[in-house]
C-alpha cells in the first residue's frame, strides 16, 4: 500500500503574537515542522506545539530559519554557510530540548522561507544545513524539495531523506515550481490539487503546467492552512488520497530513501 | 584527597564582539559556563569555545541568562516561573547542539547575572531552572550558591548538585555574600583569597568577615578573568589548593552529594 | 463646555503579526498611543498607523516600552533610570522620523504595560522619562496615571501634562487602580463604565468601589479594543460622554495644566 | 583654499560591548558615523560618541545598518526598498532624539556596511535612503561613495551631497574600488595612502592601479582605526593633507554640490 506524508508549518507565534491556524491545521498533516526561535516562535509557543503535535500523534520537526523576526525568514540573508551550519544546529538543539519536556523525540528538519529557497539552489547551504543535521541527530529526516540540491546533499551526507512536493503549485517541465509571479501557479481548486497529488504519489509522476510528465519521488507534501480556501483545500487533498488508498502517515513511519 | 572545581564563564562575546580572556582563564579552571546566546553567545562563539574547552580538558556546561542582550543579562527580568522554565530549556538543548559538532556533553547548568541572584533568593525562579534541567537531561549538575534556594531545589529534584563558593568575595555571618557596596568585599589581593579558600574547601568551613566561621560545603569555585589582577588571584587560588594538596578537577570528576 | 480626550494603544503589531483592533478603535479614540520598535511596532507598521491616524484625525504619540519583545513590553525590567531616560528618548526620535513621512507631529507620549506600572509608583523612572520628553521636544504632552509619581515629574519638569484615567477599571479609596486581582475591578458593563466615566469628567471626582468620592482631574481615558466587549464598552463611553455634553478631542486640543 | 573632510565609523560598540578605538580616532576626523542600534550601538553608547564627538568639534551623522547585530550589519539582506525606506528613516530619528541631550544636531548620513555595498550598486536602495533622508530632514548631507549609484540618488532627490573616497584602497580602472581579494588592494603604507588621497583633494583625479587617472571629485575620506596600522595611517593621511596646504574640516562646513 502506497503512504505519504503531509506536513505543514506550525508554532509560528511568538509571545504575545499568534499566527495561523495551527488547531484545525493539526487535524489533517501527519508532521509538523516548528518554528525554533529566529524567524518566530519563543521557547513557551514551541512548547505548546509540542504539546498539541503529540495529542494528535503528528511527529514533529524543526524549521529553522533565518534570524530575521521582522522579516519574518522570509528575507534572503547572504550567510556564511559556516555561520550558517551553526545557526541550524542550534535550534534543532533548543527544539530537542523543549521537546524533552513532552517525551517527545525531534524526527526531522525543514528549512523555513528564504533559507529553504535559498538551500534548494545552493549546494554549499545545502550542504551546511545537512551538516548541522548530522552532527545534532544522524538519524533525523532531511526534508528537502523533491530534485533539489538540498536533495543531494541528504544523499552525499547519507541522512534519511524525506523529498517533498507541494499541493498548491505548478510546476515547470524542468521539474521546478512555477514562479508565483506566474497567473495560475498558486492552484486554488481542492479538485484540481487533489487530482494533482494523487498523481504525483500514486504514479511517481509530476505533471508541469505544459502538460508534460516528470517522474518525480515525493515522500512528503507540504500543505498551508493561512486562510480558510488554504486549508479547505488541505482537508481534500488528504480525502483525496485516502479515497484513493493512499495512507497517509507520520514522516517516521516512511520508507524513506 | 580532597577534590575541588574551578568554574568560570565563558564564551561572552557576540557576533563582532569579544570580551573576556577566554584563553587565559582556560587554562586555570576545570570547568566552563558557556553563554547560550541570549545574554551573550552566538551559535559560532558558543561552538569556538566547546572546541577550546575540549582542547584544555575542562568539562562544559550551560550558563543561560535573560534575553537581555543590551543588558548582558544584568538586569532583573521579572519573568513569571513557567516562562523562566522554558527559557533555561531552550539555552541547554541549544548549546547541547553546539557540544555535537566536537563530540562534546554538556554537563553541568549554572545560570547567569541576574537570573542567578534571582534565583538564590527566589524559590519559584530556583524550581523552574531546576525542572528545567531535569526534562532536559537528569544527570546535568546544578551549579547552586551554597545556602540558596537553588540548592535547595537541586535537593528537592534530586539533580546533582555542585555547591559554589566565591574566591574574591566575603561573606556575612549568615553566610550570605557581603554586598558590593560594603568596602572590602571584593578580595583583591592573592594571598588572602587563597588563605580564604583553602580554608573553605580543606575546613569546610567560611570565615565571615566579621571572624565567624560557618559550615558550608562548597564543590566549585567561581573564578574570574575579567581584569589582569582577578587572573593573577585566580591563578593564585588554583596554585594555592594544589600546594595545600587539593586536586582541582572537573565537575565531571567531583564526588557530588 | 468641557472637553476630554479619548487614548488607546495602537500599532502594537510587529512584521507579519498583527495584533489588537487599530481601525476600530481609531473611529473612537482622539489620539493614538503607537508603539516605538521595542515592545512591539517596527518602522513599516509605526508608519502606517500614523498614516491611519492621520486620516481620521486623530493625535499621534510615541507609547515606548522595555527591550522585551516577546513579554510585549509586560514584564517588569529593573533598569538604571540612566538607561531608561536613553531608551525612551531613542524611541521618541524613531517615531517622529516615521511621522516625517506623513507631515505629521508627535505631540505625547505614554510608556508602555510594565513600563508605565513602574514609573507610576517609582518617582526615578518617573523623572528619566520627563527628562527624555524634555531634551527631546519640550512640547511633548507626558501622559501620566493621575495622582502618580509621573504626574509629580511633568509638573517638576515643567512639561505639559495630561492625567490619565481609566475607563473600564475601579479605584481604591487612596485613588489607585484596584488590582486586576480583585473580582469587578474590571468594569464590562457599557453604562457603568459610562457612569463612571462621565462623573469623573464632569465632576472631577473618582467614586472608588466602595462609594467615596475622590477628587481627581482626568484629561484623557484610557480605552481599549482588543476584545469586542472593549471595543463595545469604548464606543458607549464615547457616546456616553458626548451626550452629557462633553467634547472629546485630540489631545492637542485639550487646556492642560 | 581646498578643503576635505575625514570621517569614520563610530559607536559601534552594544551594551556591556566595546569595539573599535573611538577615542584616537575623534583627534583624527572631522565628522563621525554614529552606529544607530540595529547593526550595533544601542542608545547610551549613541549619546556618549555623541558627547566625545561634541568635545572635539566634529560633525555627527547617522550610520544606520541592517538589522543585524549578529553579522554586524555585514551580511547582505535582500529588503524591499519600502522597508529599508523605513529602517533608515527610523535609525535617523533615533539619533536626533540621542543628540538632542547634547544640543547637538545630526546633519549628515552615511549608511554601514553591507547597505553600503549594496546601495553602491543598486538604484532602487540608494533612492529608499534618499527618500529615508528627505522625509527626516532635506538639509541631512547624503554620503556617498563618488560615482556610485548613490551620488545619483543624491542629485535626483536634489539632497546635499558629499562624494566620498578611501584613503587605504586601490581603484580599478573605471572608478570603481579594486576588490579586497586582490593583492595590495588595501593601502598599508602611510607614505602612499598620502600621496594616493593629496592627489584626490587637490588635483581631483583618482590613479587607479594601473596608473590610469579618473577625474573624480571627493568631498570626504573615510578612514578607519580598528588597529594600530589603520589609525597611523589616518594620522598621516590627515598630516599629509594639511602639509599639502588642504583644510581638513567637518562636512557642515564644506561646500557641497
Amino acid at each position: 500500500m502506497t503512504s505519504v506524508n503531509l506536513n505543514a508549518d506550525m508554532g509560528e507565534g511568538f509571545g504575545a503574537y499568534d499566527i495561523g491556524n495551527d488547531d484545525a491545521i493539526l487535524k489533517i498533516i501527519r508532521s509538523a515542522n516548528i518554528a525554533c526561535g529566529f524567524h518566530a516562535g519563543d521557547p513557551l509557543t514551541m512548547r505548546h506545539v509540542i504539546e498539541r503535535a503529540k495529542a494528535e500523534g503528528v511527529s514533529i520537526g524543526a524549521h529553522p530559519g533565518f534570524n530575521d523576526l521582522w522579516g519574518f525568514g522570509r528575507r534572503r540573508i547572504d550567510m556564511r554557510p559556516d555561520d550558517l551550519e551553526n545557526l541550524i544546529a542550534y535550534q534543532i538543539g533548543a527544539l530537542q530540548a523543549m521537546a524533552s519536556f513532552c517525551g517527545e523525540k525531534v524526527t526531522h528538519v525543514k528549512p523555513h522561507g528564504a533559507l529553504n529557497n535559498m538551500a534548494a539552489e545552493n549546494a554549499d547551504y545545502a550542504m551546511a544545513i545537512g551538516r548541522a543535521i548530522k552532527a545534532v541527530d544522524r538519524d533525523l529526516i532531511y526534508v528537502a524539495l523533491s530534485g533539489s540540491e538540498m536533495e543531494k546533499a541528504a544523499l552525499k551526507l547519507e541522512l534519511p531523506l524525506a523529498r517533498e512536493g507541494f499541493c498548491d503549485r505548478q510546476y515547470e517541465d524542468d521539474g521546478n515550481l512555477t514562479s508565483r509571479k506566474v497567473p495560475g501557479s498558486v492552484i486554488k481548486d481542492p479538485a484540481v490539487a487533489t487530482q494533482h497529488v494523487v498523481q504525483m504519489v500514486v504514479e511517481g509522476e509530476i505533471v508541469s503546467r505544459t502538460g508534460k510528465r516528470i517522474k518525480r519521488r515525493v515522500d512528503s507534501l507540504c500543505v498551508h492552512g493561512d486562510e480558510p480556501t488554504a486549508l479547505a483545500l488541505s482537508a481534500a487533498v488528504r480525502k483525496g488520497l485516502e479515497d484513493a488508498g493512499v495512507k497517509v502517515v507520520p514522516l517516521t513511519e516512511m520508507q524513506l530513501r
